[in-house]
């Protein structure tokens, strides 16, 4: 029997519609939600992911303002504005766009955010929280993998999940996550040996590498819930040799979908869950911002 | 041929004579490095624990004193103390002891603590920037797993390590610590089903659960290293049936060591070499104030 579809699109749009809701509310009762992102260096790629955050925030009633800083903006001074963006009590949510320029370090930058206003959940202040079950943002893309876990059914408790890829803002959150969650989880990344061996042994399979089609049949369990959080562009040949460019996921979905029990796809999937999941955050952040615990 | 004995204690006294060696420099050009441990209520345990830390700092050079703070201390005031401690240059390294009363969150207490102040490691930004790769101090049963793991002679890149135990300061950062060095690692924990199934395939098994001698041969592939975290005290009988008390690993120390390929003793093993690690910490916490990133 082929898998069920996990619709992340779909599951999306449920959100947009709930944190739609509370940010009317908050806006009623508690001022104005207002992200900030931050962008520095004049990197088209960045500006144009910016106007699309600013349609979905808008959509949902959320401000949205762009900080543009100049590509010779130094770490301290990038650490400066940031300040400026945590002491402002209008401003309930911050985004700090990658890539940064080279001369700053990411993690530091980002550990600057008010790990309240951190809307993406990755300051290494929240991935800490994380660890002690006591999350005051979780990262995006975590909240999404285990949104559609929940969706397709399993019980995770006492699961063996396995993680292929351990990057620091995906793959290792996730695997931290499940953790929590008490899962049996099984962290793989380039080093690991056999790669199939381990992943053919999961009940929950994440996968993480940004390698098109990476993870085939061979891979995977059947009856496995496989969740696909690769993005990858390709360009391939048509049976009339004809170029067509196509957006897939690191696992191969035609025939993993064959075997699972559940399968995201690509598009469709972790992508733009992971979107409505950061507007959620935005909405929590500033609902938390009320009741500070530190 | 029976499991070579990893010796934490002979580690612990090399690492002890480093970090005495490391003090005196501080000491000489930089001021005194002075260790602060804030105990909430009047506990008779945690003031005996006290008592040896300030032994074992004052062998190193060292300061230590003893931050008494009354039971009804509320989370606010604890956070104010170590505010005034963080504010302090002439504190160097601050220690919070555990339990606190229930009324005090450990994690926001922890995270009250500058992170190059937090010798233990232990606040959630420590811990963040441990999943980062870029840690500023790491906590200290890591530490001493990590260095025994590589006394081993085990290579660590692309071996299965298999953590069970999941406790927020010990199996999750271990957990983190042996993902970061690129082994392909299992968290296991009381919600894992068939444990053995996951033990019996480790190349580095780490056991941290508090339970005594659980582990035992069935569970260990041989040829493996074994780490044995726990520390239980235990009454049993002798052959002549009297009470003989004994402190004993979570792992059946005279099987698993007739078939591990090393593995290190309890007592005389992990606790030890933590302790050492936590003064060496100490000694870094001091040093890296000096060139502060955040």
């Amino acid at each position: 029997m082929p898998a069920a579809i996990l619709d992340g699109a779909a599951y999306a749009a449920e959100i947009r519609t709930e944190v739609t809701r509370q940010v009317a509310w908050f806006n009623a009762h508690h001022g104005t939600i207002k992200l900030c992102a931050v962008l520095v260096g004049s990197d088209a790629g960045g500006r144009l992911y910016a106007e699309s955050q600013r349609k979905l925030s808008v959509q949902v009633g959320v401000q949205y303002e762009l900080v543009e800083l100049p590509e010779a903006t130094t770490q301290t001074e990038l650490l400066a504005a940031i300040d400026r963006l945590n002491a402002d009590a209008r401003v309930t949510g911050i985004i700090l766009q990658l890539p940064l320029p080279p001369h700053i370090d990411p993690a530091t930058a980002q550990y600057g955010i008010d790990p309240y206003k951190d809307v993406e959940g990755v300051s290494p202040a929240n991935i800490g929280w994380l660890f002690y079950d006591n999350p005051i943002i979780v990262p995006c893309t975590a909240l999404a993998v285990a949104e559609l876990i929940g969706r397709s059914g399993v019980v995770v408790r006492g699961a063996h999940a396995v993680v292929v890829g351990q990057s620091r803002v995906v793959g290792r959150p996730i695997t931290m996550a499940l953790l929590t969650q008490m899962a049996t989880v099984t962290g793989c990344h380039a080093a690991t040996q056999d790669l199939a061996a381990y992943t053919r042994r999961a009940d929950i399979l994440v996968v993480a590498i940004g390698q098109p089609r990476a993870i085939g049949v061979d891979h995977v369990r059947p009856g496995a819930v496989v969740i696909d959080v690769g993005i990858n562009r390709v360009v391939e040949h048509d049976a009339q040799d004809q170029e067509v460019r196509r957006t897939v996921g690191d696992v191969d979905f035609g025939s993993v979908a064959q075997i699972a029990r559940a399968i995201t796809p690509v598009p469709g999937g972790v992508g733009p869950l992971t979107v409505a999941m950061l507007l959620r955050n935005t909405a929590e952040a500033a609902r938390k911002q009320l009741q500070r615990r530190v």
